[in-house]
């Protein structure tokens, strides 16, 4: 853990539990300044900054680097703690040491995608041919974009593959690009609550929330960066019916169920009176706080074109060249965002392959959220799926007459 | 059928199926003009207006009538074709001659509900004490006015109990609560795809439809009747989530996949490219053109409010005199806005209370838009149902000396 700096740290850190990984500083990575990275829209972009983060130490060997990935609306701040900050990153309970991504082991990258806002270069970043920010001139990213952009940062690091590549929701979509396009840079790859090819009832859900957003007059064409009002009810709507998608209809039951919030009886009025309505209006605004209207049109714009059937017409076909990878794939009974069977597709895909996979349809009640909130199992399946591979790579090492560093 | 008046109406007079009901002119009763209708809010209301539609004939004993409560967005056209209109009513396929609900037996009754927009009060109606639309003035109304004013519709026509009452969704709400509350006025219900109480995950999508329209500038807190911009955008979000519910992930499969509209490859742009963008964006529009923002709201809120478990704590406490009526209730297997587990909730109730109860939870990939898709089926189902009802009757009236009129 770094140094405490100031009581506002102190404060936090007694919130934090011991195996936390402490205050972190993010860091970035910037590529394409002289020549330009080519989108698979064929569309240029440079020069093209991803902001990272990573916790624990690359060995010498640079052999036990895991790259996370993150959903929608996370960011590179996987875990510990931003300066000042009391909450820490998204996936902090199972990054860090003795955790699921056990940072006394494992070299851990996370990093934002393109095209998000969390300080890789997206919509809401300077365009250095105008000096403004991009807004709607920021080209249409895909998730291959996403990926290959990535796969330069691992490149800068000296790493010449993952020991593993995890991620949940729109991370799983980056684990299956890396493995179907990149096979050789990847030992590992865990796909969680995920799907090799976006449904329709996935883009109407997407494209519902961008409509949300266009309908907004603060929108402007995605030109709002120097003006006061922002598409901020848009986005917040768009934020609301994602919120409904995470959950399950049980989950709601058990979380909220017809309680009302803050009165005892019905008002007949229009104002927040379920608890469930009080919970998105919350998490609706408070987005707006923390993420970009365009960018939530160009993630889900690129999730939208996700499609590893493309272009043999199989799974398996992106998939030719992925035996050697041992997944780990997950997926929820309750999540009917990413029902069980997208994970069961990708388990036929990889396994007529001849890949190395395990699968598991974990029970659960927290619908497509379930794979941050099954913190418990989590924690013991990745955990296990990990130490069983370390173990086989450390005696194949041996053998070979090598260690980890 | 009715005299054909003119060529237009003979061009679509010729698509009508022979058994179609024709020409139907709507109808309105009104009441409350001297003492005001009092709401479960205390609140009053007065002159109440039903706009309604009635196909076949009332039976001289009064004994053959059919009540047909409609959905969220319908209205009182159930069957047949208003003057000019090259579409019928929203059940057609279920109603008219040899149809499930037989009009060549029955009189059937639709009536559109309080606070909806097809010519009963609503708020885009005329408050009297001011004599501009009620917009937000208008009294919030639960299933329970909704269906007590259906209750007065049925007296004004001298009849003293419906034959059968029968709708799905908030249809089937109103069933339900006819059967609960006026129990003595129902022989028969059938509510299909419904509950007994909405569930927050319905009240959910509820307030993100109603937060779309709050969001839409031309809202104008619902004072926009005589603007020229309407709060269209905001309520062709909400049309969308909706449209979203009323399908399944595998028939949105089978009606879409990830076909493109009008091109052979992505555009990488914020066009609409995917089918089912297009449908949605189709259906949005054109909900714009024929509903009315506030009445969204209304009609969200009443169903929000629903909950026979009220005020006893379960179901069965408010069917304690409900156990004279027969029942048919159904569900589907892929509505997951109002899944199985509603109905069967409804069946042990009822059950438990000493009712006839025939329960069917059918098969079907068309979600919870099955009750109005699943044509054969229904025919078959329902028809069957009332077949046995009406013979059980007549030998009734024949023990009694009493025959149908």
């Amino acid at each position: 853990m770094r140094p405490i700096l100031n009581l506002q740290s102190f404060c936090f850190v007694k919130m934090m539990d011991e195996n936390s990984i402490g205050i972190i500083k993010p860091q970035t990575y910037t590529f394409a300044q002289d020549e330009p990275f080519i989108l698979d829209s064929w569309a240029t972009l440079g020069p093209v900054t991803l902001a990272y983060e990573t916790y624990g130490e690359l060995n010498v060997d640079k052999t036990n680097a895991i790259l996370i990935c993150h959903a929608l609306s996370g960011s590179g701040h996987a875990a510990g703690y931003h300066e000042g900050d009391d909450k820490p990153g998204w996936w902090d309970e199972c990054v860090g040491p003795n955790k699921a991504f056990d940072t006394n082991r494992y070299f851990v990258i996370c990093s934002n995608v393109l095209g998000s806002c969390y300080g890789s270069t997206g919509p809401m970043e300077t365009n250095p041919k105008t000096g403004k920010p991009y807004g709607m001139q920021f080209p249409v990213v895909t998730i291959g974009d996403m990926v290959r952009a990535q796969v330069k940062l691992i490149d800068s690091l000296g790493i010449d593959q993952l020991f593993c590549v995890a991620g949940g929701s729109m991370g799983g979509m980056q684990v299956l690009e890396w493995a179907a396009h990149h096979p050789e840079r990847v030992k590992a790859a865990i796909p969680l609550a995920s799907t090799g090819r976006h449904s329709p009832m996935l883009i109407a859900l997407s494209e519902v929330g961008r409509q949300a957003i266009y309908a907004d007059p603060n929108w402007q064409n995605g030109d709002y960066y120097d003006k006061v009002q922002k598409p901020d009810d848009g986005l917040a709507v768009a934020r609301m019916v994602g919120h409904i998608t995470y959950l399950s209809d049980e989950s709601m039951q058990m979380k909220f169920g017809r309680r009302l919030q803050n009165r005892e009886k019905y008002g007949f009025e229009f104002q927040t009176e379920f608890q469930v309505e009080s919970y998105l209006k919350y998490n609706g605004n408070n987005f707006t706080r923390r993420f970009d209207a365009n960018s939530y049109l160009y993630v889900t714009k690129a999730m939208d074109y996700f499609d590893l059937t493309e272009p043999t017409g199989t799974l398996a076909g992106s998939f030719a060249h992925s035996a050697g990878i041992k997944f780990l794939v997950v997926s929820f009974t309750s999540d009917w965002l990413y029902p069980t069977y997208h994970s069961k597709d990708m388990v036929t895909a990889l396994t007529a392959v001849g890949a190395d996979v395990t699968f598991l349809d974990i029970e659960s009640s927290w619908g497509h959220d379930a794979f941050l909130l099954e913190v418990e199992t989590m924690t013991e399946l990745l955990g296990s799926f990990l130490e069983r591979l370390w173990q086989e790579d450390n005696e194949e090492q041996r053998l070979n007459g090598v260690s980890h560093g």
